[in-house]
């Protein structure tokens, strides 16, 4: 099978110096990239430059990309030529649009005029006590995958923090419906350290728990050779 | 000779998965820590858990710090103990207060009094189009050292983007003054590559070019070391 993987986590620009990034270090893609490839798979992983990556293969292809638009520029054209894919990268919510002065947003009304502005400086001035960062919603890749191919087994990630097991699940199978998806790995940073890493594999039939990176990454191997 | 060395990038966190991050991969100050060790001085490297580290050495100690805060902290209780400091950490000059919609923005006069609010979310919301983050002045570590020590030698950084030389040795004549530094190493983000690392190295007496890490490494070592 031809198995698309993304992992790690982007960074959104602020400017030339400063950046928004997402907590993640990529090893939970390496671990599912591994276990298809000693199966076998042909696998393109997806990752920036920061993540940790499996050693070179010749069953693996390496594509980096570092913002969220880019992600969906790049996932836009492979999407159609896999099998699956399992979405294991944190892609930021939110790309920054415009950073400014409390006085420019305190004399401006509507404050929303503010969201058509850009800065033209490489490295914002840092002569203020306080700068207001104005944010704008990243489009939402999971929602768009089976839009660009309706066969495409899809695998999805919800991270959380700190809620309860049936929170996790609950929110996990709201994804799986609104983005079509095959399968949500839903877990909760306060469970995920060096050692551990708990999580459940949902589908609209069944839930598996995992406790390790390599468990995870063969729950989704078995899910997503399932009736293959 | 007591050196302290900082390097890396500080990561400032909005929520639980975000944070603003300054781009820096460590190398240089990992290519001066080679430098002093090498010469058998006694080094502390206070860095990132990111960042580029040197090989452990007998007379090598590594601090781990996290944001501009807790480099503050940290900082205030070691620069008391050294003869000479190289701040070359990317600190951030802004960390996240308040994290909130536009709408909140819209309806708050004067703007100013949302300040005082604080996020409560261990991950904060993505369902609005547009976010506005608020963010205040960190402390500015490097006019704090002499303060804290004045007997140490400081030798500061400035990191500028797309300026001329000119430009670039007045900002850094400016930091000498102001923050009573003994030499700032002055460079341009666009003369930073994999091979090449431009800079300056300004005193009150004199002017010194570097093209290299390594370069720039030795003539912070000479600096450092001369009349002492």
């Amino acid at each position: 099978m031809k198995i698309l993987i993304t992992s790690g986590g982007t960074t959104e620009k602020i400017d030339q110096v400063r950046a928004i990034t997402n907590h993640s270090s990529g090893r939970l893609g390496k671990a599912i990239a591994e276990t298809f490839l000693k199966h076998g798979h042909d696998i393109c992983l997806v990752t920036t430059s920061a993540a940790e990556k499996p050693t070179s293969h010749p069953k693996l292809s390496i594509v980096l990309i570092s913002n969220a638009q880019e992600l969906a520029d790049k996932l836009e054209s492979l999407v159609p030529e896999y099998d699956c894919i399992i979405h294991a990268m944190a892609v930021a919510d939110y790309t920054p649009l415009y950073m400014t002065s409390l006085d420019e947003v305190e004399q401006t009304h509507p404050v929303s005029q503010l969201l058509e502005n850009r800065n033209t400086e490489a490295k914002i001035s840092s002569d203020k006590d306080v700068q207001v960062l104005f944010l704008k919603r990243t489009p939402k890749i999971i929602s768009l995958v089976k839009k660009w191919n309706p066969n495409i087994k899809l695998i999805g990630f919800k991270l959380l923090v700190g809620v309860s097991k049936e929170e996790l699940l609950k929110v996990a199978r709201q994804s799986l419906l609104k983005n079509k998806a095959d399968c949500i790995l839903a877990n909760d940073l306060l469970d995920i350290n060096s050692s551990q890493h708990k999580a459940y594999l949902v589908s609209a039939q069944d839930v598996f728990q995992a406790g390790t990176k390599e468990e995870i990454a063969h729950l989704i191997y078995e899910k997503a050779v399932q009736n293959d």
